[in-house]
């Protein structure tokens, strides 16, 4: 079963249930999963969690996986707010793709990159912590920049415009549409050292 | 006079040329100085030092101060290779407006956010240091967040399209040329704890 029912259940015991020890990427805001697909078939050596909020976009996912044998694939309907509750110290990677920018100063705690949501982040980094994230939005991607530095995290690459250089890796569906209308993707991989934290 | 003949004079000295302890900020290319005598005029309360390389240009900013007298602007002409030379641990701030962005990747030691220029930045900031750009080259905007990034500064506050935003401050002459041709000038504030490096 691709969706795991239960989450809270697998909280430190995420490698058993892939029956290896490869590194854990998750994507917060999978959508409707070509991203993570894609992800898992070119890295057979990662696991892949896919969380999404949605249950009417999560099964958009599912559909897509009928008759796919991805074994280092699995997928959360689920809110980001609980990442504490199904993990513990065992995620190496978050992805996140295109995120609901929340432009008004009042919704700036809702960004995935606010300080709120980077402290959930913290309690379930491995020791080295790895965000990346693209997305279409200026004032979503400055608002990350500012966050995660002031957060601790220093910034090993970053791109104004992704699709002008060499660094493109698995398209997600707002990607394409943004790509064909010749909106900049920007990209940022930013890396914590969680043994550093306070 | 306004121009310091042989600033390594001054090494560790500098308030008591200033006659007061003021904290000092420097403009590294100041060019023909109209940011860093309009700075000066502004904030009386701070030491200005402006550092060009070319006598041809410099000699400009010396004519603009003829019958003005700011006891809190000297200038150096002078290479930004030697600041350690003309300053000890008593530097607050740098101010980098429209820098040669040097943009071959073969140049990039010279541009003035690169490692390099970094570490010589180490040797004269005070306990804190802080590092103002102003920008219209992209290219050089991205190498500088990342090289800032990696050696430990800390971004507190960034602009894409700083003419867009209330933290203008002031002008320089590449500055009024841009904006007038509607390239988005590009601004980053990041500080940096001296006293955390290894």
């Amino acid at each position: 079963m691709v969706i795991v029912k239960e989450p809270d259940n697998y909280k430190n015991k995420w490698n058993s249930l892939f029956l290896n020890d490869q590194p854990i990427y998750l994507e917060v805001g999978m959508g409707k999963g070509d991203f993570i697909i894609k992800m898992a078939q070119e890295y057979p050596n990662i696991n892949f969690i896919g969380i999404e909020k949605y249950t009417s976009v999560i099964v958009r996912a599912v559909k897509k996986l009928e008759g796919i044998d991805l074994p280092n694939l699995r997928l959360i309907n689920g809110d980001a707010n609980n990442l504490g509750s199904y993990f513990g110290h065992e995620i190496s990677r978050i992805y996140l793709n295109f995120s609901d920018p929340w432009p008004k100063k009042r919704n700036a705690k809702r960004r995935l990159t606010s300080e709120y949501y980077l402290s959930i982040y913290d309690e379930i980094f491995k020791s080295k912590g790895e965000i990346l994230q693209k997305t279409d939005n200026e004032g979503l991607f400055l608002s990350s920049i500012l966050s995660l530095s002031q957060h601790g995290y220093v910034f090993n690459d970053m791109a104004f415009d992704l699709w002008a250089t060499d660094k493109v890796y698995a398209e997600t569906e707002y990607e394409h549409k943004f790509k064909n209308m010749g909106v900049k993707i920007k990209y940022l991989n930013a890396s914590l050292d969680i043994s550093k934290l306070k």
